[in-house]
C-alpha cells in the first residue's frame, strides 16, 4: 500500500476512474457505515428490553420471597398482569402521553400507533416503544410490593392501568419527551428544558413507583397483625428468602440494561454506565450491610438485598456524569439511607410497606434525583457548578407530589367504590385463595403466622 | 471542514494523491460496512440464541412447578438432559436433515460439520448452528411436561433423540431449508416453496412439539388418580406455584430471542417483531384471565400463565406479518383457546396433560398458523389475501400429522420393548427416588397427595 | 449507476469536486465502518458481561439448593457480597494487577481508574473492565460453595477481598495480561508470552477458584455429621435440588458469555465459541449421567448437573483451538473425572466440599487446560504439536499452586485471628440464624437433619 502505486497506473486514467466511483458509490458507503450503526443501536436497545423486562421476573421475586406463602401465587400473578395491562395502556395511550409532541403538559400524537404510521420510513420507534414500555411497567410493578398481602386484586389491575397509562407518561414526557427526536418534531418538555439531570430514571421512574407506592400503603392501612395494640411494629418474615435474593440477583442483570441500555444507542458510554451501576450496588449492599450491621449486632439478609438495590436507584440518574468513586460514595449513602427510611416509614409514619418498595424506589430515588445535582460527585467532563440544584430540587419535588397527590386521589376512588382492600377473613386466610382459589405450595406443611392466630 | 480547504494545497497534488488513497483503501473500506454489519448480525443471532436457551431454563420451571414435588428433581433433570442430547443429536444428523442440500424430502448436506467444512470460507453456519439447535431443544423440551409424572427415564432420553435428531429437523426442513441460503446451493422445502408463513415457529416448533406431547399422554395414558373411577377428572395441583410462574416470565424473556432473534440478522425489523411479541403475550393473559374468571368465578394464576405462553406460541407465525392490532387479537384469542382447549382435552377427550403443553404449544400452535393466513390481521405491508389459507391449512395439518403419527409409533416401539411408563408403585411414590434415588426438598415436611391415597 | 455518468458533468470539476469531498470527509467515513466495529465489540462485550453477572444468581442457587436449608440466606448473602467486596477491590487494585503495564510479576498502573484516566481519549477500557471484573467475581464466589455451611461471615468478606483484589488478578495476568493492547503498552505476562493456551479461563478463573476451594475446605475440616465415627461419609443432601439445577441452567447461558463474550469483540468466532461449549457442557452432563448411573444404579440429579458444569469449565481453556467433536470428547471426559473427583475428594482425602467445587472448578480446569495442549482434540486451524504441553503443563501447575499456597496462607491467618469458622452450636442451629438472625423459609415445617442429631 506504498506511495509508489500512485504512478503505477497512468495517472490521469486513475484519477477520472476515481472522480467516477467517488460519485457514484461512495455516498451509498457512508450511508453504509450509519445504517450498520443504526443496526447495532437497534441490536443494544433490544438486548437491553429483554435484560430490562427480565426485571419484571426480578421484581416479582422480590416481592414474592419477601412476603407470606399464603400471598406468593397473588403477588406472582399481580407482577405479571400489572406488565400485561400496563404494555396495552402504554400502546394505547401513554407512549403517545410521554413521547407525542409536546403540548406544554404532555404529548399529543403517537397513540395506539401501528405499521401504517411509522415502519415504511423508519422502524426505530418501534424498538423505541418496546424499551421505554419496559421502563413503564418498571414504575407500575413497584406499587405491588408496596401494596402487598392485604389488595383487591380487580381494584390492582385498575390502578395498573391508570398509573402505566396516564400517571407514568404524564410527568415522565417532561423530563424524557426530547428523547424521541425528530419523530416529536423534537419537542421536548419543560422539566428536559431545565436541564433536569435523570439519565436513566431515579426519578422518572423509581421515585414515580416509590411515591405512588407510599400513597398506596398509606390508603391501604398495614396489614393485621402488623402493628401491636400499642402501635409497636412486628416483623412478619418473607416465605422464601433465597427466591427474594434471586430476585435481587436478576434486577442487577437487568439494570445493566436499564442504565447502560438508555443511551439507546450502540455507543462507548456502556461501558462508563455499567461500571458505574455496579460499583454503586455494590457500594449499596456494603452501606446496608454495615448500616444493619451495627444497628442489629447482625448483618440482616433482606436489608443488603434492598441495600443493593438501593444502590441501583440511587445512581440510576447520575450514573453517566458521575465517575467510580461518585458512584460508590452515591451507592454506598443510598445504601444506608434505605435502612433508615425503612425504619422511619415502620415505626414512625407507621405505614406497612411489606417489602420497603416506597424506601428503595421513593427515598433513594430522592438521594438519586439530588446526588446528581452535587458538582463533588461529578466527573471531570461535567461543567455544571451548584446552580445544577435548581432544576434537580424541582424535579424531586415533582416526581414526589405529582404521582403522591394524583395516586392518593386515584386510590380513594377505588376505596369509595369497588374497594381497595380484601375483608379481613380473606386476608388472614390468604390473597391466593381467597382472590384466585389457587395455594402456591399444596404438597408443603405449612405454618400458621404469629400475627394471624394474635389478629 | 470549509470549502476553502480545497485550494490550500496545490490541486493537483490532491487530485492525485486522492486517486492514490481511494484506488489502494476505497474498496477495503466498502467491505468494511458489510463486514461490520455481519458482525452485528452474529451479535444478535447469538444473544438471541442465549435467550432462547435460557427458554430451557422456563420450560423446566414451568413444568416443575406445575406438578408435584415428588416429581420435581426428575423433571428438572429431563429438561436439562433432553438439550444436552438433542444438541448432540441434531448436531449429528439434525441440522444436516433440515437445512442440507434438499432433495425433496429432506436435507442431505452438513452432517457432524466441523471446522473444516466452513470456518475459513465463512463462520456464519456456526452461528446459525447455534441459534437453530436451541429451537429444535424446545420442541423436544415441549413433549415433557404432557408426559411429566410417569415416564420412564431412559425411555424418555431415546424419544428425546429421535424428535430432535429425526422427526423435528425433517419436517423443520419443509419450511425452513431455505433460510440456510447459500450454504446448501439455495435449496427449499416444498412448504417454504408453496408461500406458508410462519416466522417463528408456530408451526415448525410448538405445533410439532404440542402434537407429539398430545401422542405421549395418549399413548402413556393418564396418571394414577387423576380420573375418578366414573371418569371424572380431579385437580392435581402443581407444588410450587411461584416457581412455575417465574418459567412464565424467563419464557416470555427468551421468546424475545426467539421471535425477534428470528431475523438471524441485525435489521430494523427487530423492534416491530418484538412489539408485536409482547402485545400477543399481554393479550394472551389477559384473554386466560377473564376466560378462567368467567368460567371458575376467579382469575386462576395457572391458566393465566399459560394464557401468556398460548399468547406468545399465537404469535409466533404472524409475528412479522401483522400489526399491534393484529397482534392484541390473535393473542387474546389464543389466550381464551387455551383454557378451553385443556378443559377440553382434559374432560371431553380424556388425556391427561399434568400441564397443558398440548393445549399451549398445540393448540395455540395450529391458530398461530391459521390466523397468520387471515388477511385481516395482516399489516399494510402485506398484500396477500384468503388464498393465503390454503398453504397456512396444509402447513397446520402437516405440522400436526407428521409429529402425531410418527409419534405414536415411537411411542408404541417404546412401550413394547423397553416400556415408556414406570411401576405403579414408583409412580405413586415418585419418580425422583425410583429414577434418580434423589429427594427434591428432604428438608421440609410434605404432604401425601389425596390422589395418591384413595389410587 | 452506469460508467456513462462519468462524462455528465464536465470532468475537471469532478475530479476537483472529488478532491475536495476525499480530503475533507473520507477519512471520517474510513473511520466510520471502524467505529461502527467498535460500537458492535461495545454491544458484544457488554451484554456478555451481563450474561457472566448472571453466573452470580446461578452459583447462588447451585450452591444453595445442594446445601441445607438452615443456611441458605447466608450462602446467598454470601454469593452477592463476593460480588460486591471484589469488584471494589478489583477496581481499586485488582484490575491494574492484572492488567496494568507488566513489571515482571504483575502490572503497575490502571488502579482505581476513573473518568480523568482514560474517557475523553477512548471509553474501551471501561467495558473491558466490566467484563474482567465479573471474571474476578466467578473465581472468588467458587470458592464458597467449599466452605459452605461452616465459615464466619466476617473472614469470608475478608477472603473474597484478598481473592479478588490480589490472588485472582496477579496470577491472571500471567496468561492475559496482553489482553489489554495497547492501553498498558502492549506488555504481556510470562505466561502468556510461552504461548499458554488459556482461551477463556480452565486455569486462569476455574481453577484458581477450585484450588483456593480445595485450601479453604481442608483448612476448615468437615461439616459436622459428615463422617462417621470410623470416618465413613455421609451424605447431606441438598435442600432444593430444582434451585440448585435452575441454577446449572443459568450458569449454562452466563458461560455463552463467558467462553463466547471473551473474543470481546464482534467477530465471527463468536458463533463457533458458543458451539464448542454447548457441545461439551451436553457431552459433561451425558458423561457423568452415564458414570453415575454405572456407579449407583440409578442417574444422580445433582452430578449430572455438576457434569454439565464440568463439560463447560472443561472446555472453557481450549473452547477456539478445538472443533465440535474435539469439545464432545473434552467435555464427556470432564464429566466423567467430576464424578471420579468428588468421590475420591470425599472418601479418600476426606475433604468436605459440599457441592464439589474443587472438582467441577479445579479437577476439571486442570483437565481443560492440559486437554487443550492435546493436538488430537486442536481444529484444523491449529497448527501446534506435542511440544505445546510445556507451558500448558506448567499453567495447570501455576494455577494450582499459586492459588492453592496463598489461599492455605490466608485462612490460615484467617483460623489464627479473628476465627476462620463458626461454633459448633451455631452450625448445628444453622448459620442464617447464627449469622444473620435471619429464617429462610419461616412458614414451612422442616425436618431436622439427621446429621445434626447424631453430631
Amino acid at each position: 500500500m506504498s506511495m509508489q502505486k500512485l504512478f503505477k497506473p497512468p495517472l490521469l486514467a486513475v484519477l477520472a476512474l476515481v472522480g467516477v466511483l467517488w460519485w457514484v458509490d461512495a455516498p451509498a458507503w457512508a450511508q453504509d457505515a450509519a445504517e450498520v450503526q443504526t443496526s447495532a443501536n437497534i441490536v443494544w436497545t433490544m438486548a437491553s428490553a429483554a435484560l430490562v423486562f427480565f426485571m419484571q421476573a426480578g421484581f416479582a421475586m422480590v416481592e414474592t420471597g419477601f412476603t407470606r406463602s399464603k400471598n406468593a401465587a397473588n403477588i406472582m400473578m399481580k407482577n405479571l398482569m400489572d406488565f400485561c395491562i400496563g404494555l396495552c395502556a402504554y400502546w394505547f395511550i401513554g407512549f403517545g402521553l410521554m413521547f407525542g409532541t409536546f403540548n406544554g403538559l404532555f404529548g399529543g400524537s403517537w397513540f395506539a400507533f401501528s405499521f401504517t404510521t411509522a415502519y415504511e420510513a423508519d422502524a426505530w420507534p418501534f424498538t423505541f416503544f418496546v424499551f421505554q414500555s419496559v421502563f413503564a411497567a418498571t414504575a407500575a410493578t413497584i406499587v405491588s410490593g408496596a401494596m402487598a398481602e392485604r389488595t383487591k386484586f380487580v381494584s390492582y389491575l385498575i390502578y395498573s392501568l391508570v398509573i402505566s397509562g396516564l400517571i407514568y407518561p404524564i410527568s415522565g414526557g417532561w423530563a424524557w419527551n426530547y428523547l424521541f427526536g425528530g419523530y416529536n418534531g423534537n419537542t421536548s418538555g419543560w422539566l428536559g428544558d431545565m436541564g433536569f439531570i435523570d439519565y436513566a430514571g431515579s426519578g422518572v421512574v423509581h421515585l414515580v413507583g416509590g411515591a405512588s407506592a407510599l400513597a398506596g400503603a398509606l390508603v391501604l392501612g398495614p396489614r393485621i397483625g402488623k402493628y401491636s395494640s400499642t402501635g409497636e411494629p412486628r416483623a412478619i418474615p418473607g416465605h422464601n428468602l433465597p427466591m427474594g435474593m434471586l430476585g435481587v440477583f436478576i434486577l442487577g442483570v437487568g439494570w445493566i440494561g436499564f442504565n447502560a441500555g438508555s443511551t439507546t444507542a450502540a455507543i462507548a458510554d456502556i461501558g462508563w454506565l455499567a461500571m458505574n451501576t455496579l460499583m454503586a450496588a455494590s457500594a449499596g449492599a456494603l452501606g446496608a450491610m454495615f448500616t444493619s450491621w451495627s444497628i442489629f449486632k447482625k448483618p440482616d439478609m433482606t436489608f443488603v438485598g434492598n441495600g443493593f438495590l438501593a444502590g441501583l436507584v440511587s445512581i440510576t440518574a447520575a450514573c453517566w456524569s458521575v465517575g467510580p468513586v461518585g458512584a460508590l460514595i452515591i451507592g454506598s449513602i443510598g445504601g444506608i439511607l434505605v435502612v433508615i427510611s425503612v425504619l422511619f416509614i415502620e415505626t414512625v409514619l407507621k405505614i406497612d410497606d411489606p417489602v420497603g418498595a416506597s424506601s428503595v424506589h421513593g427515598t433513594c430515588g430522592i438521594w438519586g434525583v439530588l446526588s446528581s445535582g452535587i458538582p463533588w460527585f461529578a466527573n471531570s467532563n461535567q461543567e455544571f457548578g451548584w446552580e445544577q440544584m435548581v432544576p434537580q430540587l424541582i424535579g424531586a419535588a415533582v416526581y414526589f407530589v405529582w404521582p403522591f397527590v394524583t395516586c392518593l386521589i386515584l386510590f380513594f376512588i377505588l376505596k369509595a367504590t369497588i374497594g381497595l382492600r380484601v375483608t379481613a377473613d380473606e386476608e388472614i386466610a390468604g390473597l391466593d385463595m381467597g382472590e384466585h382459589g389457587n395455594v402456591a405450595y399444596p404438597d408443603f406443611v405449612g405454618i400458621p403466622s404469629a400475627q394471624e392466630s394474635e389478629a
